[in-house]
């Protein structure tokens, strides 16, 4: 990294709390000489585990007590109305009163989504922010980012169009792709099929000058590393990443299921493991943890909630290239210019 | 099986054609002495793989000339208007006719469910047909039925409502479950969560004593084994078929790559291939082909494009446990008995 960058990180946040992002926070600032962090939670929680690990607050490592939080399953309006003084909030806050310019927090997407839109809003010409995340493809060293994956129910073709610019600007500047592949997802590539969204998006994308559109692709095609950004809504985006989570869960279990049959095949998956492990990195979910909110006035990562020490500091190198690429603005001026021409 | 059955094979259909259905069909008169199969299709090349394995057409396995095929990529409407003579349409007339209880065809998905609407007309009290089929759960043995999962592109919750009680009667039928537990997909658990057509299916079937509500689920839940019947709208269910096959394949090519990384690694391959083979078997999706056409006034299954002869035997056995259920018969006296006491 080049630039001086702060991020917020809500330590209270995720299935594990400040048990994980805490020694993340001190990987990171290990890694990032430049990096500041603010640790938001409740303060005797924090300095515990800081001092479990051995560290201590410092000029890059500071702490910001908040002395709510809130909890996984609670529902996002509640977190609004009742949770203003949640590690969740705080650290979004951070980030509208300049003090921090991303935060990540591995909590509640709900609570996160509808907080951060409240907080920062939304950029001029943007209706409604996207969640984005990238995943690995059959080439090796090739992602594919995929948007909106479920921070909206339901969006009209003009939002799925914005997503589309969006997702294009990120990949464009974190990736170094020029003219990102933008593919709609869809249920069948010949025109007939689909819905009247995703047919009606499909136009405003061929119409536009803004997006390198590559026309449908179906979801068996998702890995197969053709295009660079994949556009749906937020419920079928959703569907779509519990469908892989899914699937996965299964073949692991039934593989680990079968190794332990008998004693020759527990001895065929000692041998086999090294194998095994080098599959599991490639596709490992915590090296494509981080995913971003997108279309906010600030940057906001969200973790996965079960994310490890590794995936949380995943998410935030996440939130250090998008600070130093600049994205929320990026997005503003191209959106802006967009905006122009339409007048 | 006990009653007598003849089933309609759309010889021609698939990625392989008469290559797959006329093996298959061979293997399933052989499984079933009281079958009766057709096969139809362009007599010729028929006669001509039936002579490869040493068969001839008899008092159980007659042929029907068609002249036309279908191919996979053609539009519905075009099939529709153009192919008066496919194997596809006359596999579905005989249906029609009575001379067949069911047919099978592993062709063009758009154009079989359009030709079998338009042949066949849904059941009375039924809107739209729905496809389902069965995935493998992480319990050994016990399978889940997910509908609709592509016949339709927007379905509204009375749509919804109908797949529901459609699942229910066939895993009830075939699985021999008394109350099948039919769950909604969404995108979260909570009650705010979700689109609108989802909550007013909610709303539907939690007033409804013809289903056994068991309230949303996530798509990572699919392969939980909590539930018998999942019921979605095409779109999304056909991405959530689509992402896990993506993923399916993923893990697999990379697994292949891993293992022929070096010498090493390809030998610990080749002594865990028997691991790797069960694995494999267990969630092998030709186990699982046989997707059904619910809802109309016949039986119509649908192979997979690219299914194997075992794969295609699985979706004539298919055909042959809904012809012993009567499922249309089931499905037609289930909603008539719903219509009257709507009235």
């Amino acid at each position: 990294m080049t630039k001086a960058c702060t991020v917020a990180i809500d330590a209270m946040g995720g299935d594990f709390g400040p048990q994980v992002t805490v020694p993340a926070a001190l990987k990171a600032l290990a890694d990032y000489p430049q990096l500041k962090l603010i640790l938001v939670g409740d303060f005797a929680s924090l300095e515990k585990i800081l001092s479990l690990h051995h560290a201590h607050p410092s000029e890059r490592l500071s702490l910001h007590h908040a002395s709510q939080q809130v909890s996984m399953d609670e529902l996002p309006s509640q977190a609004l109305r009742l949770k203003k003084d949640s590690s969740l909030r705080v650290a979004i806050n951070l980030v509208k009163a300049g003090s921090a310019q991303a935060c990540v927090s591995a909590g509640n997407t709900g609570a996160l989504m509808a907080t951060a839109r409240f907080v920062l809003k939304t950029l001029p010409g943007i209706d409604r922010p996207a969640i984005i995340t990238a995943f690995p493809t059959i080439i090796e060293g090739k992602r594919v980012h995929m948007l909106d994956l479920g921070a909206n129910v339901d969006s009209c073709a003009d939002h799925l169009y914005q997503f589309a610019i969006m997702g294009s600007l990120l990949v464009s500047a974190t990736e170094g792709i020029v003219a990102p592949k933008v593919a709609l997802l869809n249920i069948g590539q010949e025109e007939i099929k689909g819905n009247d969204q995703v047919k009606q998006t499909a136009q405003l994308l061929s119409d536009s000058k803004a997006v390198h559109y590559a026309g449908y692709i179906e979801a068996d095609q998702i890995f197969a590393g053709k295009v660079d950004v994949i556009v749906c809504d937020g419920f079928v985006g959703n569907v779509a990443l519990k469908s892989m989570e899914g699937v996965s869960k299964l073949i692991a279990r039934i593989t680990k299921e079968t190794f332990k049959q008998n004693w020759l095949f527990m001895l065929l998956g000692l041998l086999a493991y090294p194998v095994i492990r080098r599959v599991r990195k490639r596709i490992d979910p915590s090296r494509y943890n981080g995913a971003s909110l997108l279309g906010l006035q600030g940057i906001v990562v969200k973790s996965h909630g079960s994310a490890n020490v590794l995936a949380f500091t995943r998410a935030i190198q996440q939130a250090i290239v998008e600070v130093e690429h600049d994205i929320s603005q990026k997005i503003k001026e191209e959106i802006g210019v967009l905006l122009e021409d339409q007048q």
